[in-house]
């Protein structure tokens, strides 16, 4: 007679493997699939989540999930057994309070609101997306009403993309960060740096070699990984031992393939990293997108545009550009890439005025969800913040309140994720700095090895066994702070401006 | 209150959405996945199977069956609704007689058998294989007991392949096919033609524009088919707007790439051209393997080496060679690409020689069912076969009885479906000439639009629809014969060889 926990081993087992289907049909939809095949992928994708809804709500998951409580009582409260039953009860009551006529109106409201956004955003028209975002809104209500115990309703939401964090945290965090990006923004945005050099015709093909040498050196293998081109960037992998990411090529402007790759790169190095003993099961998926993204924000931005690896990323860069970037130096590429430049859209922001688009949303998103601000007044909200924070001015909607597809899927409480990535992604660098103290060396020699395996055995391997609160506890001891971040920052932007700051 | 036929409807499209995520994972495997993906990926499409399985054998699926066939007892019993029933029962009632444990050690054994298959081909040692043949050969003698009312053991395993079809009837066809071809092979063995033409170097890129041009005038189009590399090609399709092939490239050889493309692209014109009303249903993909292999084999021989088209394509051949094939003509390519040469491998085999190897696996895996054949004589038996029918001496058994991966995942009854479709094509082909009198000046321009629409009208519409036998009475009105097929054989090599046959 199996334990209750090998038998729900058993069944979670089933689950990661309807998971990984679904998984698949996503990547190869994303990547690969002709454009009359999306009904039929449509409909299949939607059995495997109400299967996998149905398995995982089910009374026998719920006797299995007690039953192995029970055994669990017994285990070290660490042991991953213990951590997954926590972890799985979790998941289930909350899954189980969320009735099957919701879920399903929830996903036919974000397939709707998808189409409707692509129409008003291409036709730049906010009055086209507005019902539209009112239904998300009215079931996002009604999702929150199925919950209770929370100090506020934006609570129930951000739990199911960075569990175990509040609102108020996150609104004290933002609050620090704001007051110290919003003046130093202003005070940057008038000095002048010359990022001419990243503006120039670099071969498809060479900006290719390029971005392998570079995933390469991070740890991606030909063995367990695969690199595609997309339109939209993104990372899945299907188990430990096949990651896939995708990137995209501006032939006028290597950052975006490069910088991407290594975003999405970081990405599939937590995934791959989770531990043996975790693959096929319910913690095999590190699913804090505040953690994931700590980890795609590190790569892309504190190791990629770090001044360590931007000497031998600027010769290389100029070796393979057919000319056009020769003797192109570390400084000059490192100035380059980091100048503040206040812009328009969020996924082209440079990282230091990235927090301020994404604590605009979070704000404005609130207000929404409480109704303290109506639909039709989100374009003229937006334009007032994006002034007030960023000094810009907003010329449409398209290029404004349109730009993001999150609203329109019903992504309510994800937005934050981003920012907590970055500020998460502080504490690990300067923890990892003080274990690992010729890590700058190691970095400007693109030697990567040290770094990863550090992330790997102090984040990657726990997989989802836990929050993003407890994991930044074990390692770096503290709570979750803006300090690490912003001192990273202030740091970078003296010597990219040749200024004091801070 | 939904009707019991629209509510089998419905279980049917769940369960075809299954099937969907199946194919895609399996596509992906062929295709995409980096080799470290496997194991996670074998657990995955066992999930999925199983899952298929449960739901399909399930009571309440049996419950909907047996209601909807009392509603479909009012219909036509040709219409969509009565034919689906019928099938659907016929494909259940086999279904629930095997024992779920014999279902799960076929599929061990299945996966078992093609590992060592593979390392006792590379190590050209029956002795690693035959214990594995041994066990697959038991699990499928266990699996012919599940049923009963068969005359002889292998139509229970045919049936699998072509339903409806029996043993006798194949038996009887390939008595007259052998009696016609042994002779026939024998009596041009050893004529002389010149296929050195084949034999030039080709680039591969100029390859893949040839391949390109020929599927595009088949019916391919990019917004809902794929065409990608393997080592071992296949085609696939995910609902009539998903349809995937692949080829493979041999840059001293072009026939291997074009030729097997056109293979490839017939069958997945079938699955494409299923009617609109039997997709996501259990009648969406058509599953007599003899009728899919007509298609694949008309497109790949009738049309792709046939007189007609061989002139377009010896110039497009020449224009693509980059010099090495310019001023090829129409006639030398015919006669090369068809010349009679009794060979060792079957998938390299002429079109005239293919039978033969065929029959002689059909003849062998009987007397191995049914223990007539040990194992261990097997080797000794296929080369005295090669030797009475094709003259060929074996000189491995790597090169023998080894080189096919069928008998090492327990695929037994398969191979007869390679030549009824040879068969079938040799009578749709005589139909499509007569309701298309036009046809051939068509094919020499490369039209093939007509071709196409007549099989779609005749054949792929209809799915699963028909068992290969109603389908031929239904299209020639008349039972398989190997005639048609010789005749066109006959008149081809009496063309190729300047002589007079039969």
């Amino acid at each position: 007679m199996a334990t209750a926990l090998a038998q729900l081993h058993e069944r979670l087992a089933e689950l990661a493997d309807l998971q990984h289907a679904s998984s698949v049909l996503h990547w190869d939809q994303g990547v690969m699939m002709p454009d009359d095949g999306a009904a039929q992928r449509g409909e299949a994708l939607g059995t495997l989540a109400r299967l996998t809804h149905e398995q995982f709500t089910s009374a026998r998951t719920a006797e299995l999930i007690e039953a192995a409580a029970l055994e669990a009582q017994a285990l070290d409260p660490d042991s991953d057994d213990a951590r997954l039953v926590r972890k799985v009860r979790h998941d289930h009551e909350r899954a189980i309070r969320v009735p099957a006529q919701l879920a399903a109106d929830l996903a036919r409201a974000a397939s709707a609101g998808h189409h409707a956004w692509v129409a008003a955003r291409a036709a730049d028209d906010f009055s086209m997306f507005a019902p539209h975002l009112r239904r998300n809104l009215e079931l996002t209500r009604a999702y929150v009403d199925c919950f209770d115990g929370h100090a506020e309703a934006y609570d129930v939401l951000l739990e199911d993309y960075d569990a175990g964090t509040t609102t108020a945290t996150v609104r004290g965090l933002f609050e620090q960060l704001k007051a110290r990006l919003v003046p130093l923004i202003a005070r940057l945005r008038d000095q002048q740096i010359d990022s001419s050099v990243l503006h120039v015709a670099y071969p498809v093909a060479a900006q290719r070699q390029l971005v392998g040498e570079v995933v390469r050196r991070m740890g991606f293998q030909d063995s367990g990984w695969r690199l595609d081109d997309t339109v939209h960037p993104f990372a899945t992998s299907f188990g430990s031992g096949d990651v896939r990411i995708t990137t995209r090529y501006d032939a006028h402007y290597f950052p975006t393939a490069l910088y991407g790759a290594m975003h999405e790169c970081g990405h599939g190095l937590y995934n791959q990293g989770v531990a043996d003993a975790l693959q096929r099961g319910w913690l095999a998926r590190p699913d804090s997108l505040a953690l994931h993204e700590s980890q795609s924000r590190m790569w892309e931005n504190f190791v990629g545009r770090g001044r360590a690896f931007s000497e031998l990323l600027a010769r290389r860069v100029g070796e393979l550009s057919g000319g056009a970037l020769d003797g192109l130096d570390g400084q000059t590429l490192y100035r380059a890439v980091n100048a503040v430049r206040p812009s328009l859209i969020r996924i082209e922001a440079d990282e230091t005025t990235y927090s301020l688009h994404v604590i605009l949303r979070f704000e404005l998103e609130q207000q929404l969800i409480e109704g303290r601000l109506a639909v039709e007044e989100l374009p003229d909200a937006w334009r007032a913040l994006m002034a007030e924070y960023l000094g810009v001015e907003v010329p449409s909607d398209a290029d404004g309140v349109l730009q993001d597809v999150h609203w329109s899927e019903g992504l309510i409480g994800y937005f934050p994720t981003y920012v907590l990535g970055n500020l998460i992604a502080g504490h690990l660098w300067e923890c990892a700095h003080t274990a690992l103290p010729a890590l700058e060396g190691e970095l400007a020699a693109g030697e990567f090895t040290s770094l990863r395996e550090w992330l790997r055995h102090n984040v990657h391997r726990h997989g989802a066994k836990y929050t993003s609160v407890e994991l930044l506890e074990r390692v770096a001891g503290a709570p979750l702070a803006v300090e690490p971040f912003m001192n990273y920052l202030e740091r970078k932007l003296s010597d990219v401006y040749e200024v004091t700051l801070a």
